[in-house]
């Protein structure tokens, strides 16, 4: 396990939307280098606002890695068309996370179409729209990060619900581990699995695409934009990046905190010298 | 698979804190029978204020069955002596729901007291807890129903987050399933549950003591107390229905909706005729 005490801010990573109440793709990317972080993980709105082509220029001359690439997939559709539409969208995405020479594209399943209720549906949807993107992605080198989020999305934003599922998955559609379909581990979302170190071992290091921080507060005031600081809230996050590490991980250590209430109402770079500083002592 | 669509409401229980803000148990001992419902779901707490004795009188007279008695469990603490406590006080909730007649004792796993990250800790003395507390249940003839709570309390309220977890802790602590161990399944705890078809049946008659329902709302806008009615959110309540009668369960059908925006505001009249339709017509 990588000791994190000491030195620079050589594995952190910040996820825009972080600080996206108060800074577009631009200042983030200043205020990263200007902290010394090493990476940076944009979406799709902020980097179509500046031009992918100047996004990544940009990032690349910060000297900034791009941890992961937010977001696609969200596959599940009322019909036909409308998983074709989320499939190409999401060869779109693979294109530009090429062009940004980002690390991973983050793959979430999706949840229910509005009017249904049924989850193996969606849960096949995602299944198929993943299989259908893989080849294009194996094409542009853009590994595939499935990640699962917390079973509270799972009506709504995310079918794939547990680290087990998105193995699964890794199983079925890439049998041969060739590096182009892997996970995401958001400590966030898998913190609550009883089979969380089984899932983290079997995924492995040829697997692991990305790991996310933030914390779960007790209480949670809303259910997505209520994440903690990593230290204000009930997750043993050094436990979890243990496991992650232990299996071989050594890429960036990505946060990622949605805070209506509290972090994105601050000034950015107090928050970033917050997050340096727990990065340095509690993950 | 049971066809509510016709006759009367025979499998039909209610559990008290759907009418908690209005009705005090007798009030709700006595809209149960007046609105033709079979079953009643008290909670401890109006159960004391009534007097053991008396709640059990007043239930039976009315002609009702207690589907079950809620809660006890919660054994996670700090130190030993904390968890004696809850061990001690489980069991006095094992001689009130003796003498309530219920069909079982709802035990929840407990969160992490405060302070603590350990979620195998918080595991472990639930396991500690259970065990300790079954001979007494079995001496007393009160079934434990282990209820598995969504992951999203896995911090604070419930470390047994997963219905196979309940199933795991039945198989270790009552391997012989006399039928003193068992669990509660809750539609709005395990409807995002991928192994929930496996675990429904891997339980069986045997073991499943206890069946609830109320539905998940898309936005959900409170962690704990937006639940909806039945009906009116995402899960697919006959699907789960039909996994637990197809495994054999044939006992009492109960609603357990936590609702601070809408369904506490009303009159409890109106909510239980709601029930009753909606137990008819999408359950």
């Amino acid at each position: 396990m990588r000791d994190l005490s000491r030195g620079g801010l050589e594995h952190l990573s910040l996820n825009w939307a972080t600080v996206r109440e108060k800074w577009d793709l631009g200042q983030t990317i200043d205020g990263c280098a200007r902290q010394g972080l090493r990476g940076i993980a944009p979406w799709r709105e902020p980097v179509q606002a500046l031009g992918v082509e100047e996004a990544g220029r940009r990032i690349r001359d910060a000297g900034l890695r791009v941890s992961g690439y937010c977001r696609a997939g969200l596959f599940p559709a009322a019909d036909a068309a409308g998983l074709r539409a989320a499939i190409d969208e999401t060869r779109r995405a693979v294109d530009e996370a090429a062009a940004l020479g980002a690390e991973c594209l983050v793959i979430l399943g999706g949840g229910m179409p509005p009017g249904s209720k049924d989850l193996a549906l969606a849960r096949g949807q995602a299944r198929d729209g993943i299989a259908a993107v893989l080849p294009h992605a194996r094409a542009a080198g853009v590994p595939l990060a499935i990640e699962p989020l917390h079973p509270m999305y799972a009506a709504d934003r995310c079918c794939v619900t547990t680290l087990k599922q998105a193995n699964d998955l890794c199983d079925e559609l890439d049998p041969d581990g060739e590096g182009s379909l892997g996970v995401a581990i958001d400590v966030y979302h898998v913190f609550w699995d009883p089979e969380l170190e089984q899932e983290v071992k079997r995924a492995g290091a040829a697997r692991i695409f990305a790991f996310h921080v933030c914390d779960w507060l007790v209480p949670t005031r809303d259910l997505l934009l209520d994440r903690g600081m990593m230290g204000d809230g009930v997750i043993d996050i050094p436990r979890i990046r243990g496991l992650v590490e232990d299996a071989g991980y050594d890429g960036l250590i990505e946060v990622e905190i949605f805070s209506r209430l509290d972090w994105w109402r601050r000034d950015p770079d107090e928050v970033i010298r917050v997050i340096a500083q727990r990065y340095r002592s509690v993950v």
